[in-house]
């Protein structure tokens, strides 16, 4: 564990760099948008905690109305449960013995729910939850588009057969998420994939319920797409993750005017560290900003591009050649390509009250599920 | 910190998965063929431990004849030293008053450099080391052809004057580093690139000798073009990195046949958690595996290709159409797009003796510098 990048009380330029730093003004407004969204249209709402990975954030989320947090691996249930959040969804497939066993256990404390799309993972939940003494909710992950996890409709009525021939499991509905329907550019692509995503979701529900087996919860849905799984009047769970923090890439989506907007709320506190004749180049590469879904832009410097990233550098350059740049020393402010990779990157989440340029950390947040890949 | 992945003696298929996996052996062979290829030709060999991060690592290269490590950060060079290293490099720009104080404060307890590319860097290192009393190394960074860092040939004089005017400073010579070159796929664009690379060393060196201030030593190269610039006459110094671990990415480089050959070493154990009719999917994701450098390969499994990754899920797909895919809960070895990035999302280096395939779990080192990014 580093030391802390900052202290409560600091000044804004007194942060270390490079840090990743939350402004609090506009990740509460965004927290309290997507909660009013869902709670005036009567969904429930279980926010993606791998995105934030961080317990006191989940927290937030939860006294706003969530009903728990989503995960995508077992040590970050493991974390999540740690720092106080009591119902636990891993919207994501595991097989492995070892696992299965510490989520059963987990169970015991939290209330845990998991996705499964295969027999193997069934019986040995089973097992798992029979020598742990505890029960666990189980949804069934369908490929509702994006190839990837998940069954195909047909199969969903058999595994669905498979999970409530076990006590101890519970059957509690369909996990139905689009992952790569979130970052299409156009609404309508969005739209058109969610409508794909429902027909999908109506099918595995029928070969479900054709066997005698209530179907009760749908759940899935990001930051991109929400909205369309709202209308659906399908789905009854959204699991958006990035709209606490926003990112470059979501910041290229077309906006959709029915939805919420969501601030940009995550930044990279950077220093120019190197300057020359064209470029300048800070001290933040992609050691401190995920580069998987593109370069980081910079906040509120529209006259200004990352042309290019190492693991420690960014170079920097204005976009009409020769005009002015940062000095040596300065800060800049990136934006993430994509936030959940970036706050993987680090051991702190430093909360900002009152803007960038003259606001004080009012929180320093442990990044508690940071690394927990397995 | 997370649960150790691995316990000394286990055998490989306990090891959790995602886990970062050293083949020993073939880690050891690699230390070896660079030190021998160092020692026989009179270089000074300097490993740079921000692929690594890992004082566990950086003791056994030194232990082989390296005169010490380079690191990028200030916190990696603090790392370093905890973990037992005594002569630390930081090759790359520092210019906020409170690392340069903490780099000051090492360089009491260990023999420390740094790089430098301007005025304000020397006079705020200069005042650092006063006030603690210590004194360190001072190489000029110039741009030897990567447009980064670094300045033109003409202006390392003024700056090396800079250096020799204070107490506490010792101008060291030449930061010269050609990183994009590593990566040129050809061997003769590589050599290309490193012969510029030289003409502006013999350029920035005789500005620096032109005003009567020795130039004692060159320093610079990196794994994918050490060969030229030992046979230049100029570089005295080697810091390759990557030769220790190897990636995807460096294996996709035309083998220079004058060069010592290195091994692949590292690799993510992943399991298939999710099989579909044409795929299946591995619960190692690029939070296991940086990808910024391309997808993984599959080890010693060229009838199989990684067709794209999220977060937490790698997509494997047969190259041809309809062939047989690994089955549920098998392992498979991922050698990653690029190691640095790679093992800085991992707490631990699970070293294993005697193969993949039959080996035993032989260390588990933290990777000590992990996430230090300032």
């Amino acid at each position: 564990m580093r030391s802390d990048p900052a202290r409560t009380g600091d000044a804004v330029a007194a942060i270390d760099t490079p840090a990743l730093v939350i402004d609090l003004d506009a990740f509460e407004r965004n927290l309290q948008r997507m909660a009013g969204f869902a709670r005036e249209r009567g969904m429930r709402l279980r926010p993606h905690a791998k995105m934030h990975k961080c317990a006191a954030v989940a927290l937030r989320q939860v006294a706003l109305g969530a009903v728990g947090v989503c995960v995508q691996k077992t040590g970050e249930a493991e974390a999540m449960a740690a720092g106080g959040v009591r119902d636990i969804y891993v919207s994501n497939q595991v097989v492995a013995p070892s696992k299965l066993a510490r989520l059963a256990r987990l169970a015991r404390d939290v209330k845990l729910a998991i996705a499964v799309d295969n027999v193997m993972a069934i019986e040995r939940l089973a097992l798992a939850v029979r020598e742990a003494g505890s029960a666990v909710d189980v949804f069934i992950e369908v490929d509702v588009g994006q190839g990837r996890c998940g069954v195909a409709p047909a199969q969903a009525g058999a595994l669905a057969r498979q999970v409530v021939a076990h006590a101890g499991l519970r059957f509690a509905g369909l996990q139905a998420y689009h992952g790569s329907a979130q970052h299409f550019r156009g609404v309508a692509e969005r739209e058109a994939a969610i409508r794909h995503a429902v027909d999908v979701v109506v099918a595995a529900r029928a070969a479900i319920t054709a066997l005698g087996i209530a179907c009760p919860l749908v759940t899935g849905a990001g930051s991109g797409s929400f909205r369309f799984e709202t209308t659906s009047g399908v789905y009854g769970e959204l699991q958006p993750g990035s709209y606490a923090f926003g990112d470059a890439d979501y910041a290229r989506n077309e906006a959709d005017p029915h939805a919420p907007r969501f601030e940009q709320a995550l930044f990279v506190k950077a220093q120019v560290m190197s300057a020359s004749l064209g470029h300048v180049v800070v001290d933040a590469g992609h050691k401190s900003h995920a580069i998987e879904s593109g370069l980081p832009t910079v906040w509120q410097r529209d006259d200004l591009l990352c042309s290019g990233a190492n693991d420690e550098h960014a170079v920097i350059k204005p976009r009409a050649p020769g005009a002015p740049l940062p000095a040596l020393g300065e800060t800049l402010w990136l934006v993430p390509g994509h936030c959940d990779p970036t706050v993987n990157l680090h051991d702190h989440l430093v909360g900002v009250r009152g803007g960038l340029e003259a606001g004080v950390v009012e929180s320093v947040w442990r990044v508690d599920a940071r690394g927990a890949v397995d």
